[in-house]
């Protein structure tokens, strides 16, 4: 065991302060990873003031982390020190059931663990995220990050990245298809880019005539306002799919509308309660889904297809003593995509 | 034109009684079936009392006719004089969109026509049902039915039939899947029948503890009822696939819940607003989607496979001039499972 400096919040109510944290010494399948950068997810603002309700404490946040391997376990072969790796929303699952063979470890059956908030099996308690030094993370867990992007940048693919990449995939998006991409934050913003990416026509569904500019920077061929009602009509039944990124519950009809017979909408954002009119999706035989972040083997083809297109995410960099008011900043949609923490910073 | 007996509401809250109707001459693609029998569907209610706020009075309700060929036009040579045929919830539509070449007609992009109630292309006003001794409808909208069924039974297919069929049969229901078919009316005891005919393993969902005997008699291998709420925790995640066949609005979650991962649920009956958590459908892929009738080929497919298992709807017969009290044991639910009118009865 070993004590490292982290940052985390004590109670519900509290700020985020120093902390001292242990970690695991490094087993047979380990990764040590002295961590670069943690990007800042919403879900870490959730978990930090419970929202979900099931925090424990103290929670220290952060499922978006880059950083080199210091140290390998003795069954490591993929891995070696000084290599660029990731980690995301998970560090463990039973590698057993249906979902865990099918390369699906999100929905693993028998719960995957978190990389945050998880039940840690190796210390007891649970398990504490990449606001921190270092992370010991199993092997299977382990992303290979492309030299070639601009390392800080890469943190926010390894959850706002995958979780906009699996559905995209999973429903096959393809060129030429026509892909709406529902609210512009750190989810829409990843949407936008690799739906331009993999050649569909993509529309930004957007409330904000003041997005408009930004989106069509990111890749967006067309910016659909969703309050202008004519505009709504005139898309009416045409998209391919849609991929809602809204992170709250909301009225899905006027988006339903928008979709083509047997076309899909897929949430990644909403996991609350929904406006959902039964008669919209029988008159077009229209489907919603849902899909939660994504597999480690589809993280890393997304994180090769992000080397090879040179995708990578858009960020504002702060130092960790800055975190809670980055907080603030988020809660009110007031960054330009995702925040991405130096862990250098630390150090100060 | 030629003036015919047929059953009528005049106005939103007026019993059906007999009425005189126009039909029109044989047309070279034209199709004169003298009806036997026509089924009695929940909306033949909505229309006749306006529920859905876009009927045309007078309405002849009707759209589960049986009956045979008695004249068909020069250009007709599938059909003769005699044939027993049968025609369903629609008479026409544009043939020329994507979805009528996909022969999906009940989503034509331009609107189909519905038997009743529907846009009269030929006649102008608006379409007349099978309340009526007879009918003329264009042959491509003609469905051949089986000699060696009871034919009186077939009635309920056209339309409750091929409701449950086509989503069955759309989402590949094969053998040894576990399927849950919700509520058991005219749409939910066909839906038992198909499943089971098609080797799933079939639970019957629902409220009523009371028809447990009745839906393992129709075909199904286990009766859940879905206000035990152990019970209901016990079949969490195991289901491939949910036949929805509840006819109003209601809370989804309960059901999304017995789902697999990324297996569906399809809504043939809710038209209204329905309970919907995101979370439940992200936390496992699944989905919600919609059914509407059936296109004109599978509903002949749907009959052909029907001649060849010996299945028809279990019905009971009324005389035309019991209508309105039966619309009423309709809305009370009071009927197993169809109400077909013998047609002969007109002539009383």
């Amino acid at each position: 065991m070993k004590n490292i400096n982290a940052y985390a919040a004590k109670t519900k109510d509290s700020d985020l302060k120093p902390f001292n944290l242990d970690r695991r010494e490094v087993l047979a399948d380990d990764v040590k990873i002295d961590i670069l950068y943690c990007g800042v997810c919403h879900s870490d603002i959730h978990t930090v003031r419970n929202d979900w309700g099931n925090s424990k404490y103290p929670v220290v946040p952060g499922h978006e982390i880059i950083g080199r391997v210091s140290e390998v376990g003795k069954n490591v072969s993929d891995f070696k020190e000084g290599d660029l790796v990731g980690v995301g929303c998970m560090v463990d699952s039973c590698q057993e059931c249906a979902s865990c063979k099918d390369d699906l470890e999100q929905y693993c059956e028998n719960g995957f663990v978190g990389t945050y908030n998880g039940e840690d099996k190796h210390m007891g308690g649970h398990t504490y995220g990449g606001y921190s030094e270092m992370i010991v993370v199993d092997q299977k867990f382990v992303l290979r990050i492309p030299e070639n992007l601009d390392t800080k940048a890469v943190a926010p693919l390894l959850c706002a990245g995958i979780t906009t990449w699996s559905p995209l995939r999973q429903w096959n998006v393809k060129k030429g298809d026509k892909v709406g991409v529902i609210g512009l934050g750190g989810l829409g913003h990843m949407g936008v880019k690799f739906a331009h990416a993999l050649g569909a026509h993509v529309v930004m569904i957007t409330t904000s005539p003041s997005k408009a500019e930004d989106a069509k920077e990111l890749g967006a061929d067309e910016v659909l306002i969703s309050k202008n009602e004519e505009e709504m009509k005139k898309h009416a039944g045409s998209f391919d799919f849609l991929l809602n990124t809204v992170p709250v519950g909301h009225d899905t009809n006027p988006y339903i509308n928008l979709l083509k017979r047997d076309a899909t909408m897929v949430l990644v954002g909403a996991i609350d309660s929904l406006g959902v009119h039964g008669g919209g999706l029988v008159m077009g035989r229209k489907r919603i889904a849902g899909s939660l972040i994504g597999g480690i083997k589809e993280t890393q083809e997304m994180l090769d297809f992000c080397g090879k297109h040179n995708i990578v995410s858009d960020i504002e960099m702060i130092d960790i003593q800055n975190i809670n008011e980055a907080y603030e900043r988020v809660i009110n949609s007031d960054v330009k995509y995702r925040f991405v923490i130096d862990m250098e910073s630390l150090k100060n």
